[in-house]
């Protein structure tokens, strides 16, 4: 446990980078999917299966497990780790974004934001100090700093303005990090400023100015769509820090980590892989598709017979149709396993292609694979 | 495929039995439970985690199976085995006890009971060949006769009149399953009767000239209580043939289990592992418990820390309290999962208990620790 958080590039091509971040609970291969375990689980899934799909790190949401089981429960009881019975690496958000898209009676201040439980109704502030002492009471190994996520669209002032907050509150966070965290345990700096280049660049050098163990992108996958992300995305890595583990937030579709990772980014968290598994949607190299098609109920074929995923592999298109429109629960269990096996052997293959000075390859037969439908 | 089904006997204790029931699907170690898979499916569990737990042998639904996905359905899709991917035997009810409690508009006639799907309003007919004709498109290894389940309570000459009309339909049946049937399936009978002591024989004796491969008790455990549903096994199980499995219809909590086995029983099946784990009660050695209930909020301590159930062992109460309080996925697997374990344990005692000729040591060390919760 007493490994320092460490960041190595071991290959890049073109812009497209893999290497490893190592912490004291395990070693994270860039580029990374982080499956999203918000309120202690990732969602229908036992811990040992997501671990074999291929996850290295799992996120928890700071604003979810402050409400519920309450941080310091979970703190009495061992931590975070122990509690959802994960060993690997957790990153955890900040709260801020959650607070804004989930709670009710919001006030934003200097001081932070002032909320109301979309559970229970109880009242709280969310500071960037209270949300690094939540972090470390949870014991997360990579944690964000508060920031604000503006809305999409916003105007140049308004992103001005709120990135200037956000890099006041970066100070207090790293700040309180210092007092409170572990030897091992790591802190994100977080780039907002919308899609303005320079507000941007503005965000990126403040944080730089005071230093990070890396660099998050946030305020991208609002709303936007891929076209404008890219070209955010464009603007600013080539400006990141190359030394250290750029995480591009919230983020995504199959076609959105890859076009990311071709633009430099190494780290990744969506709720899509669960949630759509758990409304009958898999993801495969051909594309989505809905197992409630009426076309699925006779097909006896698996959703990929070649996988070593039992989900996809074991059970006929015809099975996983029949288990959703019964409204069983082993529907959600293995499309949600199956998806998140998906997003992981696709990040498995863009680290080997990468490794390899292919991606180029790697990015043509993907898009040829998926076809209209990427 | 080409072996017989079988049954040895290889040790008895008072009136309690140990053996093993041989299908061309496997082996099934007797006294068993079979865990419940209503519509192609343990609700909540992966198959290879029931296969752990210890189920030898799990029961289909012909009623929910026959309305969705069909029977031909499941048999143009290689049969139930495949389709759900378990590959241990399969026994199946004949369709009749659920056409009574869900269906709607139901008619019954010598011929069989016309009804209306609960699903979609479609009507159907079932009759004892029809039954036998499902069973066998699933591929059913261990099938039903068809059968009427009197309510409870219903006076001496109703249960007349319906075990009659019973014993009829295991003619029917009987002559279907020789006409469609595979070798090495086995097809039991149902003795009814009510609380009649004499018209349980009368069913029995009816039943043993028309000659099964084992022999269920139906009827039971519809609200009598379990004093009278053991008075009721001791008159009849003595009466049986000892060389053929005997079966309890939908049952039961431990204790009845247990209650049953020391009576002569050998299999068993009921949904209340599963159903109530995806309530949150979990069942002990102690008794049950709710994990809904707020003494386990700051519990850390698992289910069972001597367990090899991963769901029991590696997952504290108020982890799974948080679960069940967030309504999160995960709490109805793990606790369906642990108590399927917790069931196929108390069988294996069982088992061993009456191997060693000890099974009234186990009965007293079981009813002592379930305490006043048995």
């Amino acid at each position: 446990m007493t490994e320092r958080f460490s960041f190595t590039l071991s290959a890049s091509d073109g812009a497209a980078r893999t290497g490893e971040i190592k912490t004291p609970r395990g070693t994270i291969r860039t580029p990374a999917f982080m499956p999203v375990g918000t309120a202690g689980t990732v969602k229908a899934m036992h811990p040992d299966h997501v671990r074999e799909t291929g996850a290295d790190v799992i996120l928890g949401n700071t604003y979810h497990l402050m409400l519920r089981p309450t941080a310091e429960r979970v703190n009495r009881l061992g931590g975070l780790h122990k509690f959802m019975n994960w060993q690997g690496p957790i990153l955890t958000d900040s709260g801020g974004f959650q607070v804004m898209s989930l709670s009710k009676l919001r006030k934003m201040t200097e001081e932070g934001v002032s909320f109301q439980s979309h559970i229970d109704g109880s009242r709280h502030m969310l500071t960037p100090e209270r949300s690094i002492e939540i972090q470390c009471l949870l014991g997360s190994d990579i944690q964000m700093q508060l920031d604000e996520c503006p809305p999409h669209p916003i105007d140049y002032e308004g992103a001005d303005k709120s990135l200037e907050m956000s890099l006041r509150w970066a100070a207090r966070s790293k700040a309180a990090f210092a007092q409170k965290a572990n030897p091992g345990m790591a802190l994100f700096g977080i780039v907002q400023g919308s899609v303005y280049e320079d507000l941007r660049r503005k965000s990126l050098n403040g944080l730089t100015e005071q230093g990070f163990d890396g660099y998050s992108v946030g305020g991208l996958a609002v709303g936007e769509g891929q076209e404008v992300m890219f070209s955010v995305l464009e603007q600013i890595t080539p400006l990141m820090p190359t030394d250290k583990p750029r995480y591009l937030m919230g983020v995504g579709k199959p076609s959105d980590l890859v076009g990311a990772v071709a633009r430099g980014i190494d780290m990744f968290d969506c709720v899509l892989p669960t949630r759509s598994g758990r409304h009958g949607q898999a993801w495969t190299r051909h594309g989505p598709i809905n197992l409630r098609n009426a076309r699925f109920v006779d097909d006896d074929t698996p959703l990929d017979s070649t996988s070593d995923c039992p989900a996809s592999r074991d059970y006929s298109k015809a099975y996983l149709s029949h288990l959703f429109r019964a409204g069983e629960p082993l529907g959600a269990m293995l499309l949600s396993w199956h998806n998140l096996h998906y997003y992981q052997q696709l990040m498995g293959q863009m680290r080997a292609a990468i490794a390899a000075g292919a991606f180029d390859k790697f990015l043509a037969d993907f898009y040829a694979e998926q076809g209209a439908e990427a």
